[in-house]
Order: structure tokens, then C-alpha cells, then sequence
């Protein structure tokens, strides 16, 4: 138990309602040899930090006023007055993914920082964007940037650091700098394609649990799969070993994002960040519901007949909703075997992503904590 | 006369209200052998629109749906129906320019071609956004696409064709494709900073003409040096060479940024699809207003004085103006020098860009194509 509360940074040792991890947790802790080495994760995460930030401080600083300062809200350097802040940036998984890369194919860490940089201007391009496509108001317990800085400086932040991100990569000036700029690339635009998608599934009545997962890979794979590579194109790995370690990182990121989606319904908001069963108040199509309405028996029906009639409801209608009939519906998916699915789901992913790093041929300690970073991932609790 | 209509391919031989490019093409006229070869004008944008569109389109064809249509709607290739459509794709010299740039080179025009389309990508991607950012609701006489397809896939339809004009470049696999993303990578960023420029402005009781100038460098002139350096980069051309080419292109935008400026006060308003006074009643800063009001006298003293009291005025009191409120504005703004002052500069910028010419040593005829069309981007009627 200690174990896994050390590894969520936002770890309380209040009891949780809904204790979202537990399923992933009793399954980790069932397998010798996969618990979590906290010490080990920890460390990672802050060498990750620790290395990339100042680089990345220093291209956001290359950013005009205002943007500059609006950037730097987003990554919480500085609150809505201007002030110093020590924001939540985030778990930075990828920095630490990126640097371990590079590791894997025999270079220093420090090779994979401006992959890092890169990677982290992306992702947050898109979370600028996304926020404002998606009307999201509120991001790691603060304003979202549309909501402070208004719409336009959402847009053109987004816009820059994505910019950025291939200047950042491409001043190095090498055919490695050249080849990992064509991946994170192709990953943005299938983060893309996955906000499209996500964006025209809130539209619709039913989605599949294949169609779900496709969105997440896009999502959330196809980053964690840049980052998990980026440092190795840039250490000189071939093209066989960065896909390899790219098809890695896009089964973790499969993981984290199952491990979301139960987080998204069951989660706890003071670890969140989020309101009580987000992902219902938002209608998301996210895993468990996919799996839920998927399923046969009495729970299934009655939880897609229920959303039949939400989905007829405008959004003032459907907010206006008591916590007991987000409950109902909560109660239902879990009912009809959702949970349990998406659970079981995150496992499938973490052990495909530990199988992917076999065919690679690193360091031993390298293949341990990119195996730590893993089980990292699936016992989060936000 | 015929000259000067046939440039323009939007011409009409009915009289214009206001006459917009009286004295740049006056100051052509008088110059010898600065005449516009029309023909060969005719047949290097026709050869760039050939060329790229088919590359474009295929670019455009590898967005998933529905970001496909939209972007199809976005460049005029099918209507709000999804009716295939031969609209207005735009007068088509950046590809002209990069199509040129690998000739300049030495190189065949096609070696351009990737990089024609992955500059029309960024600049479609920059109209994308800022229209939605601007709340502009007409593009080149239709409905912007966030007014037809929403906000949501104005963002994302834009960011997917700036990652696109990456990956065309990128999968060239070469370092001269990687040199060419830089340098695209670095327009880019200007233009965002141009962009910025812009809104920031829109706040503000006066804007000084260097403040304008370096606003429309960030905003026209760094795409147009990308588009007429790198087919030039892609075909091997040193740095020195690349950077002559690009100084030519920036100060051709800056020259087509001024008769753009022109036409926003006083273009007609069948040719460039705005309303009349348009800049005006955008209350923007461009270079005649700021011209103006950095002028000594009466009419400069008066347009101050009016200006200061419209800027107290909501959005909604300002555009209800009559006509007469407008052309009084206008009126002001030539009578303190504001159009004269324009013209000129479009003139000087004009000069710059050919002289930036001399130092690179090219085919005779790809010189005077380059002329040509700097000479042609002068004289336009929209």
C-alpha cells in the first residue's frame, strides 16, 4: 500500500471514494517482480524535470509579449498576476520517457532533452487548444488559459509552442534532429486526428470500444510513443529499435489513458483536479462506457436507454443533474462490467508495452525503469 | 492601361470608386523597363498553380475525416454542399515564388514543389486561425470556415495543416528538406508573432509606422522570404545565396502588404471582396492610418481627434457609422499624407526587393521573372 501511495505525487492517505486504482493495484501486486519501484520512479520523474525545464524555460522566453507571459501561466511558472508561481506541471512522463530513450540506445540522457522540450511544447499545444475546442475551463486546479488570457492567446500560445517545438529539435541541425522532427510530426498530427475524433464522438449516441481505443492511440499513444523514441533518433538508434521503443511508449499511453478513464468516472476530485464523475457531466465516450454499453444483460440496457434520453437533453438540462443520477449511471457501468473491463484493459496494454522492450537490446537498468516508468503509469491515482 | 487590368485577374474595366493604385502605377509607367510583363506574370502563377495544386491536394487528402472536407472548403475546392466547386484560390505567388527560388538555384522548378506546398499549408493554416481569432466572417467572397464548420475545426483543421506542411517537407528525408523546415519553422513563428503584433495593436490610440512595419514583416514579409528561399534551399543553394533570395521575398511582402493597406481604405469593393472603408471600420492600424497620424497639420491634428473619440466607442456605436462618417476618415487620412506616404513605401519596398537580387548569381530569365512579379504584386487591384 505504501508503495503505491509514494508513486502518485498527489497521494493522500484519506480513503478514496470509489478507490479507482484498486483492480489495477491488487493485479500488480498479485504479479512478483511488477510492483512498483517508487525510489527508482521518483527519481526518473524528477531527473526528467530537472534536465528539461530550463531548456524549455528558456525557448518559451524566445516568445514575443505577450505570449511569453501567457505561456508561462499555462506551464504555471507564474499565477494570473504575474507572480512567481511553483504550479503542478504535470507528471512529466514524457521528459522522463524521453531521456531514458536516449539511454536505450547507448547515449547520454542528456541527448534526449531537446526531444523532451519538444515533445512537452507539443503536448501542450494541444492541451491550449483542446481546452478551448472543448469549452474546459478548468486545468491542474487553475484557469485555463482561454478562460485568463481570452481565446485568441489560447489559439496563438498553441500555435507558437508548436512552432517551437520544430525549431527547438531542427537548430540541432543534424539528420537525427531532422528524423525525430518527422516523428513528432506524424505524432501531432495523429494527436490531431484523436481531438477530431473525440471532438465527433461527443455527437454520437454510441461509439465502439475499437473506435475508443483508436482515439485514444491517437490521443495519447502516439505522443507517449514520440517521446518513449525521440531520445534514441536523436542517440542514433535505427529505425527498428526507435519503433520498438515508439510502440512501447504507445501501449503505456494506452494504459494511462484507460487508467484516466476510470479516474474520469471514479476518480477522487481533491487528486483529480476534476469535478465528481467528469467524464459523465462532460458525456464523455471514454473506455468504460464504451465497454459498458458494449456488453449484454439487464445494467447494459438500462444504462444505454438512460443515455438514449441524456443525449436528447440540452447541456443546461443534463448539468442540472444531481449527483445521485450521475451516480445511477456510474453504478450502471460498473454494473454491466465497464470498469472491470477498462481495468483488465490497462493491464492488456502494460504488459504489450513490457513485451515491446524485448526486442530491444539496452542496458539492463535502462529496460528496469522504463518497466518502472510503466507500472508507474497504471497505478496513478490522477 | 490593358497592361495593369490584364496583372490583375480579378480586373473589371468599369471605373473604380477611389482608384486605389493610381500612383504605383503611375510610378511604374514612368520607369522604363520596370513595366509589367504581364504575360510571363500570367504564365509563372499559372505554372505554380499547376504544379502544386495536385501535390496540395493529395497533402490535404491525407487528413482524416471530416478535417478533409473542411479543408477542401477552406481552399475553394468544394462548396458548403460538399459540391466540388473552382473557386477563388488565391492569386497563387507564394508557389510562384518557390517554384522560381529552385530555378534561381539552378535547379528544376520542380525541386520546389514541396516546398510551394508546405508554404501554401503554413499560410492556410495562419488565414484558418486568424480569421477565427479576427471573428472575420468573409474570405475571398465566401464564408470563413469557422462561421460555416465552427470554432473548433477552424483550430484543429489549422493545426493539421501546419504539421502537414512538416511532414511533406520531412519525408523529402534529405538535410536540405531539414534546412527548409527550419526555415519555415522559423517564418512561421514570425508570422505568429506578426499575428500577435496585429490584436495587440487593435488596443491601442496610435501605432507608430515602424511599429506597423514590423508587424507587416512579421506578417506578410517572413512567410514571402520562405516561399522565394526555399526552393532555392531544397535545391542545395548555400546560405548565402538562400538569404539574398529571402530578403527579396521579405520586402515584396512588404510591398504587397502596402497596396494592401491601399485597398483596405480605398479598394474597390467588387474586386477585393470586402466592404468598403474596410480597414477603417476594423478600426486597423495600418500604414496610411499610421502614416497619418504621424504627420504634422490640420488634417492629421483632426484624424487624431477623431480617431481618439472612435476608440471610446463600442464595436457595435462605431460600425452603425453611415458612409459619409467613413469616407470623411478616409478623406483625412490622404489629406495628411497617409495614402501618399503608402504608395511611396510600396515603391521603396519594391526598389529593395530587386536590389536584393543583384547578389545572387542566376539565369538571366529567372531574374526578370522575379522582377516581373515583384513588379506585378505592385500594381494589384486586390
Amino acid at each position: 500500500m505504501s508503495t503505491i501511495d509514494a508513486a502518485s505525487s498527489a497521494s493522500k492517505t484519506a480513503p478514496h471514494r470509489g478507490d479507482p486504482v484498486t483492480p489495477a493495484k491488487q493485479r500488480l501486486d498479485n504479479e512478483p517482480g511488477e510492483a512498483v519501484d517508487t525510489q527508482s520512479v521518483r527519481e526518473l520523474l524528477e531527473r526528467g524535470r530537472t534536465l528539461t525545464t530550463p531548456v524549455l524555460r528558456a525557448a518559451v522566453d524566445r516568445l514575443a509579449s505577450p505570449m511569453d507571459t501567457v505561456a508561462a501561466y499555462h506551464f504555471g511558472w507564474i499565477d494570473t498576476d504575474g507572480r512567481p508561481s511553483s504550479g503542478d506541471g504535470g507528471k512529466a512522463v514524457r521528459p522522463a520517457l524521453a531521456l531514458l530513450s536516449a539511454e536505450a540506445a547507448g547515449a547520454v540522457p542528456e541527448t534526449g532533452v531537446p526531444g523532451a522540450v519538444a515533445v512537452e511544447l507539443v503536448h501542450n499545444f494541444s492541451l491550449l487548444h483542446d481546452d478551448l475546442m472543448d469549452g474546459d475551463e478548468q486545468r491542474r486546479h487553475r484557469d485555463t488559459v482561454w478562460k485568463v488570457h481570452g481565446p485568441a492567446q489560447a489559439i496563438l500560445v498553441g500555435d507558437a509552442l508548436f512552432a517551437l517545438a520544430g525549431e527547438i529539435l531542427l537548430e540541432l541541425g543534424t539528420p537525427e534532429a531532422g528524423r525525430a522532427t518527422r516523428r513528432l510530426t506524424l505524432a501531432t498530427r495523429r494527436l490531431i486526428d484523436g481531438q477530431a475524433q473525440d471532438i465527433s464522438y461527443e455527437h454520437r449516441d454510441v461509439v465502439t470500444v475499437e473506435e475508443c481505443l483508436d482515439m485514444e492511440g491517437n490521443k495519447t499513444g502516439a505522443l507517449l510513443a514520440c517521446a518513449a523514441s525521440i531520445g534514441a533518433v536523436l542517440g542514433g538508434a535505427d529505425d527498428r529499435t526507435a519503433d520498438a521503443l515508439a510502440s512501447y511508449g504507445h501501449h503505456l499511453g494506452l494504459a494511462f489513458q484507460a487508467v484516466d478513464d476510470l479516474l474520469g468516472i471514479w476518480g477522487d476530485p481533491e487528486s483529480t483536479g476534476k469535478q465528481t464523475w467528469s467524464d459523465l457531466r462532460q458525456r464523455k465516450k471514454s473506455l468504460p462506457v464504451a465497454a459498458a454499453l458494449g456488453a449484454q444483460g439487464e445494467a447494459a440496457t438500462r444504462l444505454a436507454k438512460l443515455m438514449a434520453a441524456d443525449a436528447k437533453k440540452s447541456q443546461a438540462e443534463f448539468e442540472d443533474f444531481d449527483e445521485a443520477e450521475f451516480a445511477e449511471r456510474a453504478a450502471l457501468i460498473e454494473q454491466a462490467g465497464g470498469r472491470e473491463w477498462t481495468s483488465q484493459e490497462a493491464q492488456r496494454q502494460h504488459t504489450t508495452a513490457l513485451a515491446a522492450l524485448d526486442s530491444v537490446d539496452m542496458p539492463g537498468r535502462v529496460r528496469e525503469q522504463l518497466a518502472a516508468l510503466a507500472d508507474f503509469v497504471v497505478v496513478r491515482q490522477r
